[in-house]
């Protein structure tokens, strides 16, 4: 039988967490309810110490533990957030803990985890054959299996979200949730639901990961691919989960990646908070369904905040390209001596910079006499960016502006 | 006379502006303490609606003026964060605001100011010129020149950031806060050093525009450069906040670009909040000087976090070259078929990415048989790169790491 997870067993695990995990902050965006249309509430679990939600459940779960399970340790897998939050509260609560990770995670995360104090063991090619490893490991050496969803305690831990949501904010008409294995959405539609049951829970997954709208409609579609939501990457729910989300969300959402970018740069540029893919998806379900949400109260979680590096950075470039502060030029020139000089002038003339400056003479279509010239532009904004191109123009050029 | 400010003077300030700005949170590190050796409070201005502590000086300034001098509206100069809480304040107190900037401001500072309801003048070439402008305009139609820091509601404003500090962390035994041109320090010396006299309170500027430092030192250092804190690039301090701070501040330190940059990182990554440069130069003087705070209990001011965009990605960039995940390197190979693949195959093998591959044949003080490739690599970490370049080695390449 299934076990059933009830209001009682949610505020019993916020009682055991208090203290332990950080109460986040839950505050309105003014600018961002203005952009949506709706009244807009953010939960902010970026903000907890391993920045994720992830740490509820861990804490709630290994708190329940006996003196003799404790004794002999426990063990997850996760190359993410799970693992920081298993190891973090496994070491404050005198635990020991094994975090088992596939073998080409990045060193950092490795580190991380270790930094808790956590054995991390590398085992496997992929995140299906480190699970194989820890599930054979705890059967070995006797570690209780930390689930990262689907588990009772670890979702009663992530339900305690919405009862701080619903009281700083008792009167939200919905939630908007990021789902992965759906231990998040559970815990919190079925605290919500109890507390308030004209509210909606609404689940949202990346459209390339569509397990939980798929197993709920009952059809077939495909997971896989690079996702910047890779937090909620999963090709299937749990089954304690799935039952849990079959009888309390309203409905799941798919949001596509480029609703998941601008919610992480929306996030970082008017809140000025970093938020991971996943993380957005709350905030990116708003953005690509508006008529769904408009004129209503709306609390989204912001479930986590381990974003890579790279990809904040390829937001924000791609963000300036968008802006008109960074574009490519082709611009096609004669064979005669003088003629970088010119242009290279004209964009000096109005304090345009070079970033990236390419003679391409060989490979053209163009008459044996002409070549390409493929600049990159630094410039203000995009009204600069006229006025350089305008320029260019006069000086008689053939200009063009390169999309990508 | 120099007006005096008095902790009075502020506590009135603190009534005055209460439910229209951010009581913004003030919260312990516990990652940043343990980096840093102290116990570290931080103050998040950048929370606050425009992204800056300057809302504060603002609202309080507006509030006070007379019914004439609100129908007549006010003015002000500045391409920043004085602009923003400004328009905002004046708007919601249907005050008509015109703010002067320099012809070259960047068009979405301009946009910012303008959906606050501003009147926005482009005049002159640098803020110099901008100041004169607006001193004109002001005297023209009669005005109210609203200062961004030499004046008296304005300092008591920015002072109740203290208030709310040693409200949360009364022990605090030290405030290091941003100097400009003084308001900010000022008034946060004022209300913190009644309250508690035996705290100090520490002005950072950056080492490029030390002109507090000089002042108080009666030496003359230039002041000039490119800096990332480019909100407290100010040559000169005010008249009143140089008597103020003569009588409050403590002491003056100078931080480098480099702890600049590290501290906006570590800010991101550590803390998942954007805080801009000038904002950041508390945690950089904790991270130049740690012998100075090491086992104290500190609070810093994170006075802003409108950070550009573009400077934001080259430092999340450069932070991933220091981490080893993306490195340039130089092969030399010879002038045969099949080098470029061997090389690739490689660097595949391993499952590392290319970002760039330069092939220079031309150029070289090589033998002329040979010639260099210069590719940029991705890598996983640190181990993967040496894994990578160990692999190529192998082969039989002669492989050189290159720097910047």
């Amino acid at each position: 039988m299934t076990p059933t997870i009830t209001l009682a067993d949610i505020r019993q695990a916020a009682a055991g967490i208090a203290g332990h995990v950080q109460a986040t902050p839950c505050t309105r965006s003014q600018t961002l309810s203005q952009l949506t249309g709706t009244t807009l509430w953010l939960k902010f679990e970026n903000l907890q110490f391993t920045s994720s939600f992830k740490e509820r459940g861990a804490c709630w779960k290994l708190s329940r533990l006996d003196a003799g399970e404790r004794r002999r340790g426990i063990i997850a897998m996760s190359a993410g957030n799970h693992a920081q939050g298993v190891a973090y509260h496994a070491r404050r609560l005198g635990i020991p803990a094994t975090i088992v990770m596939p073998r080409n995670t990045p060193y950092v995360k490795v580190r991380y985890t270790e930094e808790h104090g956590a054995r991390v063991l590398l085992e496997g090619r992929s995140l299906e054959e480190a699970g194989v490893s820890a599930r054979e490991i705890a059967e070995r050496e006797h570690l209780v299996f930390v689930h990262p969803y689907d588990d009772p305690d670890i979702i009663a831990g992530q339900g305690t979200i919405a009862l701080e949501m619903l009281a700083t904010a008792p009167d939200l008409d919905c939630l908007v949730v990021p789902v992965g294995g759906g231990g998040l959405v559970s815990g919190i539609a079925v605290a919500a639901r109890a507390l308030r049951p004209s509210i909606e829970v609404i689940g949202v997954e990346t459209a390339l990961y569509p397990a939980l709208k798929s197993a709920l409609e009952g059809d077939d579609r495909t997971c896989g691919g690079d996702t910047l939501a890779e937090g909620i990457a999963v090709a299937a729910p749990g089954r304690l989960t799935l039952a849990l989300m079959r009888e309390h969300v309203n409905e799941v959402l798919l949001v596509d990646e480029d609703q998941l970018e601008r919610a992480v740069s929306l996030l970082l540029n008017v809140e000025k908070t970093v938020v991971e893919g996943a993380g957005s998806a709350g905030l990116a379900a708003l953005l690509q369904y508006p008529e769904r949400f408009r004129g209503r109260r709306v609390g989204v979680v912001l479930s986590g905040g381990n974003m890579d590096p790279r990809l904040l950075a390829a937001i924000l470039t791609r963000d300036l390209v968008r802006a008109g502060r960074i574009t490519r030029v082709r611009i096609i020139i004669s064979d005669v001596p003088g003629q970088i000089a010119r242009i290279a002038t004209a964009v000096a003339r109005l304090q345009a910079n070079f970033l990236d400056l390419q003679h391409q003479r060989i490979f053209t279509s163009l008459p044996a006499r002409d070549s390409y010239l493929d600049i990159t532009l630094e410039t203000r904004d995009r009204g600069h960016l006229d006025e350089v191109l305008r320029d260019l123009r006069a000086e008689g050029y053939d200009v063009r502006v390169l999309a990508d």
